[in-house]
């Protein structure tokens, strides 16, 4: 199929700015906007949303937080390190001092806040030095975190009408496509369609691909999962995503966008239209397996879906455990 | 109001061990059960708790995770600490080396699991160096965390109808209740009863226990909020939760129950019953006022409530987004 | 005693620049150098610092690392938090999986670089945004550290002759200076000349300032240790330091200069025409008292000094565990 | 050369219980001994050892802490992360908040305390569930940390003669000993007599035994230096190390002891041997090749060696910045 427009591997530059201008959302929801794509999901969308469920059968789409994950210590971003302060151990070994035989295990993490399944604040990502809503970069996130945009604004935001495109159960081999296999508009209308009337996606959808390459790391090691090759969106996507209006979008890959990317010399070209400019949240390592088997079974791809952000205070990203019932 | 049964404040340990034997859950649900009350939430109601949305408002109930929290440092439990791996002066500045004037942000967080907004696990707690269901707590959580009960089994298993009961409101002056309140049974079934009947309490629920603690450090300052004196469930509601066949438990407290606890040189006496023998989720420092406030203007004190842990692996508790929509 | 010159409490902008100029050693050892004063301090000086050694009497000069420490939490400062990996009572319990009976015990820490003993790196104040040398402060330290001067090109280079003044002794009430005490170039001399010739001060030389700071802080607890008032080095003494050409100065105080800061409205004055005009390691929260006690008793000031800091990769400060040996 | 006793490489335990008999140190230094061999290490000897300083030159011992280290997640062991609480990026931009123009920078590390340079502290490994002295390991290392032999508790008393035994230079090939070269007493015998009189090794010493397997780390890459094969002591020497009475023993490698180790189906059985029944102080990691360099080229294999760990409290192992002065 088609792209949607061409593009010239070698000009990334003209690219993406020629992408920011024509889907940009600066100024839409005001000058003190923190919020994005999430504007368009409203009260009753989520109602809506809910009324959708009819098992109540719950799929939940993190994984795990632990040291075998996909981390490799790229810009130090290592696994989840877990830690304990008390142990049960401990407790039957009589060791802790409390009266009446109770006894007591806790513990503390040190974790990157994109270490696993997680949200991208709309602080994470900037075009040229400036950020969502066309601020100064340096005037949203300091070392002191995101002063403007921190990713608790948007807790509580997240709960609505998911929407499930199975891109590799669809076009790919035994339910992955290959990676650098790049998910163009014209793929996503194709699984919409193969799909049926559940799938279609609008405005203040909660968007969930799934490529199949989680499947893959699960089966064959994680590899070069985080960081390395891998389908995802095409960067020709933008206009797409600006143009349907969904909340937000997840994937069940790394790096959201394919990989290697489509320019030549380009680190996540995507990234940069869609955050700062449409104001996009994106998704990252979902899993969303048992989910899509289960949409796969019944023919019913729409669902209802929270997915409220860790609410660290000027986080640019955090942790989320996503929840679809149907 | 009378409390259930006599308590003798003077000895804890005799009172424990005959509310462990009163409401003893184990072998319930088999050997190898690792959800306790959880059983007890069926995709049935968690369906029949969707089709309580009506407006799609949505509460989120967590307080934010950031350096200005109540932790104290008891028991090496901190504040968390959130840092930056990349900030937007540094992308704004050029000092990033990426191509095409993308910039990134990147974060990392240090904290115990346990120092805002989250659900104890069923390995948080022994009783005499029993761990839930019977087992041996040194089989249970070693330094490489709880390696039976980990918090991540829990994950996609909370998420159904929760019902709100405001005793503060009902029961309290300008909707607190003084430090040192324990909350009975009795108080229990007159805010169900002054609330009305969208206030029922049984099996399957998640419930969720107002006493305006929060509210109050809100207002005044953390003070004491962790370990100190606060209203609470008394000792004496083990029977009660037992009974109603609750699937969790929730308060807008540090540690649940009533503090100074209702005995002489006790600790978390109903812990100790709670979660090893009636296997119950505690949820503690949940943020309850805007919803309460919510409940308390229309009426209705039931919606859809998701509260899935964060599932890191091992964990024996685990910071929690909750989300109620109404 | 008279200051060295005049200061105007409402004026630090113009004090603080007329000493920086005053002062500067930028440029003094070529365009790319990382060691400021250290370079003071040659391989002759320490081989005669090593000929000091009388007794083999040795002190160490750190507090420990743990939570009972004096951090309040101030720019995210906590105290050092200690977890294990395994433990004794896993080892002994048998959970561990190793072969032959061995058991073993791991450990890990969060800690900030700054909460106990510890130097200031070069990188860690700037003056008007200029680093060390007349860099710019955004061309050195990024969030991926300090790139130019980080801790480590110091390590190895800060081991010589100590000599210990010992202020609170020679001028305090029981051994302590009071808050608010702001130490002169006149004190020290004094100081000198109270404890006689192993006291001289001169080039190379690593200058330990006592103020009995510490010694109340053990006594009446951390209180206001970090952050709060404290007898210290005046701003006046820049002139001083400057021209006595020390390689470094460590006090037994949280902030190595007197507070309240001689100036309205100021924050660590001193610092900031020391570390970038100067180019001066400073060492803050040494533990001067056993050492100080033993010279009192022998009346021998000066000692072989090794004080070398954990070469942490572009650290702007660091743990150092100060030896002294007479 | 022979081994000092024949191995039977299938009985690990025998070997080591016949070795600990052998070797035992327990009570040597009375029952509340908590210093194991660093009991050697006297003041006299303290100063004999500084009068050793000839030139002056310093020689630091310890590799860097940071992301670029050998570990990879073994039992939780990450490479040390560190991460900016304040940038110069930051300070330069302005929004930091300070007054006069200062700007400041501050930084924070996560590691294991064994990520790097380190002493193994005597409560770090067990021998059937016995610590140091015959203590239980759960009376002496619980999730509190090391409550008796915490490494703090030797900081102070790791000042010496420090000597080194080129064994990589005298028996190796381009000064590399081959990974699984265990060296036995012989080899050590033969490099103290290739190496001349400076290298004599007796009572109080801190032994450095350098096998070129950091060397080689440092041309190739660290690949498998955490954990995988290495030269190293054999287990045999446990005698000598026990009847030459050094305070400690350092080596450039990952695990002291020669890897893979020499019996089928064993975990450092040195180790079980050396911490808990000699007593001895083990280090790590140590960077000895600018060192050994020097030490060939003047024939001086004796110096002043400081090496104190930092003081964290309830340690079972700490990073160190050794020192060596010639």
């Amino acid at each position: 199929m088609p792209t949607t427009f061409p593009l010239d591997p070698r000009d990334p530059e003209s690219a993406i700015a020629a992408a920011a201008k024509r889907c940009s959302n600066w100024g839409r929801w005001g000058a003190d906007d923190v919020l994005g794509t999430l504007n368009f999901l409203t009260d009753d969308m989520r109602a809506r949303a809910a009324a959708l469920v009819r098992r109540g059968a719950a799929f939940p789409l993190a994984q795990s937080f632990d040291m075998n994950g996909p981390q490799r210590g790229w810009r130090r971003r290592t696994n989840p390190v877990h830690t304990m302060l008390d142990t049960g151990t401990d407790a039957e070994r009589g060791t802790q001092g409390f009266p009446h035989g109770i006894g007591g295990a806790d513990d503390v993490i040190f974790m990157p806040l994109q270490a696993s399944t997680q949200w991208d604040g709309l602080g994470h990502i900037f075009d040229h030095g400036q950020a969502w809503n066309g601020r100064r970069a340096g005037d949203v996130v300091t070392s002191d975190g995101d002063l403007v945009t921190g990713i608790q604004t948007a807790t509580g935001r997240i709960s609505g009408r998911g929407v499930l495109l199975d891109v590799g159960r669809v076009l790919g081999v035994d339910g992955e496509l290959p990676d650098g296999f790049a998910i163009t508009a014209e793929h996503l209308a194709a699984t919409i369609a193969a799909q049926g009337p559940t799938s279609t996606v609008g405005r203040g959808d909660l968007l969930l691909v799934r490529t199949g390459r989680l499947a893959r790391a699960r089966r064959d090691g994680w590899g070069e999962y985080a960081g390395g090759d891998s389908p995802g969106l095409s960067f020709t996507t933008a206009d797409w995503l600006h143009s349907t209006e969904v909340a937000a979008v997840a994937t069940d890959t790394w790096g959201f966008e394919v990989r290697p990317n489509e320019f030549e010399n380009a680190f996540q070209p995507l990234h940069q239209v869609a955050i700062p400019h449409i104001g996009l949240f994106i998704g990252e390592m979902w899993d969303l397996d048992a989910l899509a088997a289960d949409c796969a079974a019944d023919g019913v791809h729409e669902f209802f879906l929270s997915a409220e952000p860790l609410p660290v205070t000027g986080a640019v990203g955090a942790p989320v455990v996503p929840i679809a019932v149907k």
